[in-house]
């Protein structure tokens, strides 16, 4: 099974500490690509980042689509351009927070999320609500780290991680962590290990959410929303977007 | 005042009758431009062409920020790229699908929205759910009409939109008809005259929405999530779109 | 165009305030007439208070029909008489808390409300559920100030609605201030400077949104709950009320 | 114990069919006074007579409390004025349509409330709502009878609320029927009997629920939303409304 | 009236204490019979407890229908095998929970729910989400009571709740108390004098609720979910549960 | 990787069934096991058998937690003692409602549940409602086949099952369909190519979720409200079930 990972940023230090998560994780059978786009933001904290990251991802779609991917997994905790990315792709599409949301509510009565910076508080609530979630979703929080100092020498990023989920669990009441970035993909089981909860990483999640779907033969139906979009012009520097 | 309303779709006639309708309805001192984006879908039909069709619109804003526009209107019932250009622009931004519910929702108790392909249904409800409006919206109704037909000489798009809201009305036992296309703008009188009651186009709503705003001297806020972007890398086709 | 604004208590210079604030706010061709019903309580305070302005209101709509009025705004958070009064009037008929929610809905992901006493705190929540404001309304916060201090002098009342509001703001990280109360609509302006976020004052949002919908050529729905009451006998000292 | 049973109508008749049909259910130690307000309207079938039924329900409260009644019941299917009643009353007070609502709640998974006219409807939603039954409600269904003529000979009111009630059931796959209006009380056991489901009328319903609460000595709580309301001056036609 | 209480857990001196409230309470005519279960677990704190307190319940529920019991009352603050026990009986069955939170929202806007180990916590949120109580509910609180120590001389149970109530009263700002186990039924009134605020008890709000549905000639709806269960073959230990 | 199965009924022909079913879906590494209880109802179609069901489940969870077994499914869409399961495991524990309605709402945006006889109908909205799937599942679809007919030569049951999906998708305009008993696992395939839409059969979906938990080494969170039951007597029948 090959399942290609689209990192929605351009930042390919990151792209390859998320294939390697998502590579331990899969199962034996499972290739995984991990590809970030070749136009947009070097991270995604904004919905200006997040809208701007979507042209590239459909472009890897294409990609996916013309070399044969059976699945796809849009690694940013907002799940940009996942309903456009579902109409494209033959196999399925999962997002991270999705991913990550479901699964926890799995395993916990309810979770907390631990993000980034604050001004992505209100996004994942709107994934919450979306996927139906705000019930299980007792909170979400900040840690004020920017996205890409997650990975800087020096940040302090697991520490500071940790304490916003110390302080998360001990607020909320929660049985669970989701983590709300793919930059934190690697500090999943350490973090875990520690705070003596289940914490979800939301892309080892997707890879697996895939792997299942692929192994029920179940796609994205075509019958609705997001049947494949019908061919017409586009014009000037998205021309070659235009579906036949 | 100078109100630069977006029409999301490179079809330029569809552009001119938002113009028209806009303009007709504005306050003696509100000026309005209407544009189409240089690049993307020539209408919108799907998740796709909706996310295909940001960058062209966040080109817009900016320009419209270049030329001291006062309030920005995006005329697509999708409202796409709505919270992305808050974030960019200096006066407010509305969406006509959030102005027209919204405005509904002040004159009648329920309200039905009728619009074009059966596919765009979903979206609609989306976002009826993420404005708090689904308690008022009793059904979006599907008028199997393309986009670009309204415009079209012998579609009998008139009579078949008349159609579907009449059936709409009978149904739902709504109170008044929100039109679920920036197209129909130039029905929206002739609708109402024929159904006796209140019919809503969200272009017009949208822009009496951003008058009184920036009569108010109210702006989104900046302390939140709709913050202005961080500067950051942008690489490839959107190198153009970073910001300083 | 003639806008009736009613405030529902009767005390006049709480009145005059409100008229001189809609007038600053509202567009060159707009005629603002504030009123003050000839009975009932001099402040509202509670839902007794609020049931019993209800008659001296509608009494102002009947006169405001007589006169040709074209809208109304009736100026109390508690939106009393709402819908009997759309049931009356020909024009549109808009509450301060239903336009302050709604506007401030347009320019921020969320808002708290700064109200006057404890007791009141209720109603607000009910009003926001009503109207479909609950997810963006965050919290609604007290600031112990009886209706009529907010015209005393040295009863403090800036500091203290600014305190409220600061206070509000960091507790619940929202976006924007909506004022509880008709009497606070003079303290907009200076409090939006102080906090430097936007603060919306419902009187004036209320002038504006009629200014709208009359501007749309839009009024009430006669369809369904809001048609013309059906004439019946009434009795006793309320016998002027029946409808020919 | 003394229950008063406002009739929030004028017409006589009426309250004399209520205090009947209260008396049959009542417990043998209680005694049930029957009254209309000596002011408003001759039925209750708009919220602007909804409104204005409100002061004759307030002073029959305060004769109520002058005369030491124990509990009240507020007999209209919009519970008009059932906060404002609370605040002034000692003891506990119920609306028909919260009565009828929670009764049927317990022992149906599902109800379908029968009412009088079209435009009454969105009351009935709204109380559901506010009431957290909108999940037990299945529908809301009209039978077009005017309020007065159930109690008309020849109205043939008996079979068109059957007819309505038996096409409730169908369409709704709901449990059990709820009335709509407390003109429909003395209809209640005989529907029961040919539709071989419960038919919970609000009248009873109430009258035991406030037997309960005085038998467990609970009454509105006065911390909160419902404590008296401060005391103020009145003016006008309605000063005798204003507190000590 | 006949009624019977069952006590789901099988500590019988919960059951006399259980008894001597609901007896204290009830209407002269009615006669209250408290039982336990002859099988199942000594308290019931866990969903595990809860499960395996279902088949004592039901053969309780049998002996009440073989003896002729008008009604029932599940005395455990999760309502456990209630609609199971609706299927079975003749006559209405409330759960402690249900009567507490209905009753709790006739009296108050919003209520507090003080309950023993923080375990329980999310089942009483489940079941107020159940009953449509979610917005009346304000937050369920954990005393950090084991259940068995509310009837342990030396405890201290009686103040430990009165802290936990007043703490909840504070935090929430509510208008009152549920008490959120049976095993609290003896302190009610207690609470209440010394709160000032009304105190709910499940166990007499479900003996009033059952007399008062019983006074209606109302019970539990045959027509839908909790019709009479379809008889079929049980094999086991559970084979005496079969019904003919 | 081990996996017990749970029919919950003691039909152990549709225990054959589900665990075939579950095989050919399970991954290489997978071993299945499925079981019915020693104990309990031959068919679950009641909230009575459901609960009745729930000993004989929690018995099995005890033998696999003796046996080493990884993780559990339970086979019935009820999802009958999920949460007591769930506090008695190691490994994670789905139920077959819950796998299926997340795994759809992940490949539609809404789905259509089509299940045995019109009394479990309730029950599923029950389960849609706390598992946040309320806003995807459009409607429950009663087929009216008793759940044993599933497996009756003659009953018809394939065609039926195919017409109650058919007219499902016709009136919900849905995207996919969710199978409402795990006695149908086995029509899955075929309805899907017959109806050109995913259908989701909860065993093989439940089977592939705890695959997923397993590979990412989560289990239930036992933080909360699902930790392991506390030590306590159990007395009589039921005396087995007292954990140490």
């Amino acid at each position: 099974m090959d399942i290609r990972i689209i990192n929605p940023n351009t930042t390919t230090s990151m792209t390859a500490l998320i294939g390697r998560c998502a590579q331990a994780a899969a199962a034996s059978g499972t290739r995984i690509t991990a590809v970030s786009p070749k136009m947009g933001p070097a991270s995604i904290e904004s919905h200006y980042d997040e809208a701007l990251s979507v042209p590239g991802i459909l472009e890897e779609i294409r990609h996916g689509e013309r070399d044969g991917a059976d699945a796809y997994v849009i690694a940013c905790f907002g799940d940009p351009g996942l309903y456009a990315a579902r109409e494209l792709a033959h196999g399925p599409v999962i997002g991270i927070a999705e991913a990550a949301m479901h699964m926890a509510s799995l395993i916990g009565n309810s979770f907390s999320v631990v993000t980034t910076l604050e001004r992505t508080v209100g996004m994942a609530w709107h994934l919450a609500e979306r996927y139906g979630m705000r019930h299980a979703c007792r909170n979400v929080h900040a840690s004020d780290l920017p996205v890409l100092d997650l990975e800087k020498p020096g940040s302090n990023a697991r520490q500071i991680i940790l304490e916003a989920c110390r302080s998360a669990l001990a607020q909320d009441r929660s049985d669970c962590i989701v983590l709300g970035c793919a930059g934190m993909a690697d500090l999943c089981e350490d973090l875990s290990a520690e705070l003596h909860v289940p914490v979800i990483d939301g892309v080892v999640a997707a890879v697996k959410l895939v792997e299942a779907l692929v192994g029920m033969r179940l796609s994205t139906s075509k019958r609705g929303d997001w049947a494949r979009p019908l061919p017409k012009p586009y014009t000037g520097m998205l021309a070659p977007f235009a579906l036949a």
